[in-house]
Parts: structure tokens; sequence; C-alpha cells
């Protein structure tokens, strides 16, 4: 039994999410359409989390056991020429039998692009948040820094999270320029549901001045969903790396999405 | 009697071309009926040029004489408010009487953006030509250099042109490389039919090994449009910036599309 391990890219506009559901089009149900195909017979994949409708990935991982002996680039075209122009295999290499795209996986990077400028931007309609309003980077920035480190974040969870634990490990929070576009990079060790979007959404309500710029660490203390900001849009939401190897997670040199 | 002077952006996709037509969906359709509503009454406009089913404007620049008193931030207002997403309204201002968005052009810049890389990108199915081989920069950049000046386009000019006249003068032609992305910028004072994309797809021709990279002087002088290369698809062209001033045209110290 071999274990691919395949990276994605997909635009999450048309789609309810990554995971399968009944009743609604979903990344996975694309994928695991063209698997078939490809490796003979009916296969499950395991994704490495799931996505939000509309919420796009950079760099998606997935594992697949299969019997196929298929070539690795073989796999890579095949795939591509059966899946739809919205969803993109970017790699694909064999790995350790125990490896699993969930559970081997140590943190995750995440993009939220806004689009700060007076009017809208035919090209980013669906890839960016439009903000017209001026965003005080600096401000944002040095207010964001509360966010680092370790924290419940509880406040910052949409109801509806199945998970108990709300504590996680926040290692990179950027705000990255360039020109109408900015760049909001957040690392972790985990994401709990909307907690992104709600980060940013908070950012947002510090801009506008309806929360106070040092604001953050008292929502965090709270735990209370209601103090913390709106959900900002899935549409400028990327995934952008998941990381499997703790160094990985550690550093960050490479520039942000162009 | 106003003469406004109106900067568009717009993604091409959804169009057949910008030039209003009988039976098919143009901008300058939805842009008139726009117009109609918020400057009261029917108004016909003028725009800077054609461009093709598929092709996107950056910049493109109409004008239309008006009656109405608006305020300019207004009628750009009202306009984002009631044009769809793909077409937005970037900037308008009251121009001299005698100003024509086509007669008082002098020149134009064309994008041309290849994504050149092993597997299709879900982002920019729409906005690149996704090329899969590796295109030799380089190699490239030096061919087209015999773009530069002034020639009879003849041979890259696809029939159906009505312009008799087919000397053109071409002031800037560079390749832009952006890590995956290669930006083609072409800026002349005017373009025939199909030109540039004709252009790209001779110099995709040249990496392919199926032209000589010295061979464009021959082909200009052949005026024979069978001598020069494919017509590249329309998804990856962008007509960048429209020029009303001759010192505008001799410059370019700007950087291009992020």
């Amino acid at each position: 039994m071999r274990i691919l391990k395949v990276t994605l890219s997909y635009r999450g506009t048309r789609y309810h999410g990554f995971q399968r559901q009944e009743n609604a089009h979903t990344v996975q149900e694309e994928v695991e359409r063209c698997l078939s195909q490809i490796l003979g017979g009916p296969h499950t994949l395991h994704g490495c989390s799931r996505t939000d409708t509309g919420v796009h990935a950079l760099e998606f991982v997935f594992h697949v056991p299969t019997e196929s002996r298929i070539p690795l680039l073989g796999f890579q075209r095949g795939m591509n020429k059966l899946l739809p122009l919205d969803i993109s295999v970017l790699n694909c290499e064999e790995a350790d039998p125990d490896f699993h795209a969930r559970f081997s996986c140590v943190g995750k990077e995440y993009l939220y692009r806004i689009h700060n400028r007076e009017s809208k931007d035919p090209f980013t309609e669906d890839f960016a948040l439009h903000v017209r309003s001026p965003i005080q980077d600096g401000l944002l920035r040095k207010a964001a820094e509360d966010f680092l480190g370790t924290h419940d974040f509880s406040a910052f969870c949409a109801s509806g999270s199945n998970k108990k634990d709300h504590v996680r490990t926040i290692y990179r929070f950027d705000l990255e320029r360039h020109g109408e576009k900015l760049d909001i990079l957040v690392r972790g060790d985990g994401f709990l549901y909307h907690m992104v979007r709600i980060m940013v959404g908070t950012l947002l309500e510090i801009n506008e001045g309806k929360i106070p710029p040092d604001g953050i660490p008292e929502i965090l203390a709270s735990q209370d969903r209601l103090r913390a900001g709106r959900t900002a849009r899935a549409c400028g939401l990327y995934l952008k790396s998941v990381f499997y190897r703790r160094e990985d997670l550690l550093r960050w040199d490479v520039p942000a999405l162009g």
C-alpha cells in the first residue's frame, strides 16, 4: 500500500468548503471523483483541515492510500486534466506509511488579503476583501502583536465549533503592504472555527475606532465572542501553508503571495 | 455642456469586448445603462479603443458629454453601486471641451501576462496564459528588441482589420519576471487588430524553437501574417495605460501590475 501525499491549490468561490457534505458541492467531492478515475476504483482522501465556503487554498494537503503503481508525475498531470479549472494539483509525493495529512500536521499559515482603496477592483472581487476607508497599517500591526504567543482563543471562535480545547499558539502575525493590497499573515499551531476571520474583523474594528488599539488582551481574557469584532468575509482568506516539520513552522523568510 | 473623462477597469471574461454590438453582451452596454440612470436620460459614451472578447482593462478611458451637474465623486460612487462587480470606475474628471477619448489618445500600453509553471493555477485561469514549458526570458527579451521603433506591422495584423496604414511605433517592449509570472509590456503609438497577441505568439514560437531568435526583422519585412507566430489567447491581455500627453508616453519608471 502506498501513501500519496498530494498538495492542491483551489479557488474556493464555487464550493461549499473542502469537506464532503450531503447536498452541497465541495472540493473533496471533485477531487475524489478524479482520484477514482486515475487510481481505479473508489478512493477516500484525508484532508489536512476543513475550509469554509468561499475560502481559498494556496496549499492544501491531503493523503490517500492506494494500491495503484501510477508514477507521481503521471498522477499529477492526469488529475490536472480531469479536475475543474479552479482546482489544481501542485505536487504529489510518496509519504511514510504513518503519514496522516491531518494528524501529522504541526501548524498552518493563513493569508487574509484586503484591497484597500476607494473603488472596487474587478479583478479581486472573489479574492480579497474590499475596504474603502484607509487602513492604518502601523496601528494594526502594533495591536496585532497581542495575538502572538499562547492564549485561550475562545473569544475568537464562532459558535458551532466542536473543539473542547481553545488554547492555541500564534507564532507569526504580520501585516504586509503592497500598494493597495494589505496581506495579513497568521501562523499558528492550530486554528478554531472562524478564528482568523474574527481576528481580522477585530483589527478592522480597531481601524474604525470601535475597539481600542490596546483592546486585544482584554478581549482574549474575557473568552467572550461578543467582545471581539465581526467575522471578516470568507473571500479574502487563503490557507497558505501546511507544516509537517516543527523547524519549518518557526522560520519565515519567504515573501508573501505575489 | 460638460465633458466627463472617465477611467474604468474591467475583467473582460464575461464580455464580447468593449464596443456595443447587436446580440452580444459588451462592457459599453453595461456602462451606458448605468450612465443613463446616473446622468438622467440616454447618454452615448466614446471609448478610447475596442477590446476583444475576454481581454481585460486595468485602465480604459471614455468620455461622455452631459448636461448633468453631478459632483465627480458622486458620479464615481453612484456608477460603482450600479455596475456589475467586474467593471469599476477608477476615476472621473472634467475634461476640456475638445477632449476625445479616442482621437486625443497618443499611445497605449498593453500587458500580456504568462503563468509559467508545470501545473495550472486555479487563481489565474482567466487572467493569464498558462505555459508549461520553461520560458527563456533572456532569449525572448533580446529577440523582442527587434519590435522597437517604427515598422510596418502588417505581418502582425489579423485579417479583418479595417485600418489602411499599418505603420506603428513601439516605444517599449519589456519582459518582467516575477517568480512564475512573466509580464510582457508593450507600449506604442497605436496597435493593429490582434497585434500584441500575435507578437506574444511569435515570441512563444521562438521559445519553442519554431521561429529563429533573430527572425523578427525578416517577418516584419515580409508583411506576411503567415510568417508570424500564432495569436496568443485573449485571457492574458490587459489594456494597461492610455496616454494623452506625449511626455507620459516616453517615460516609464512605474513598476508593473502587482
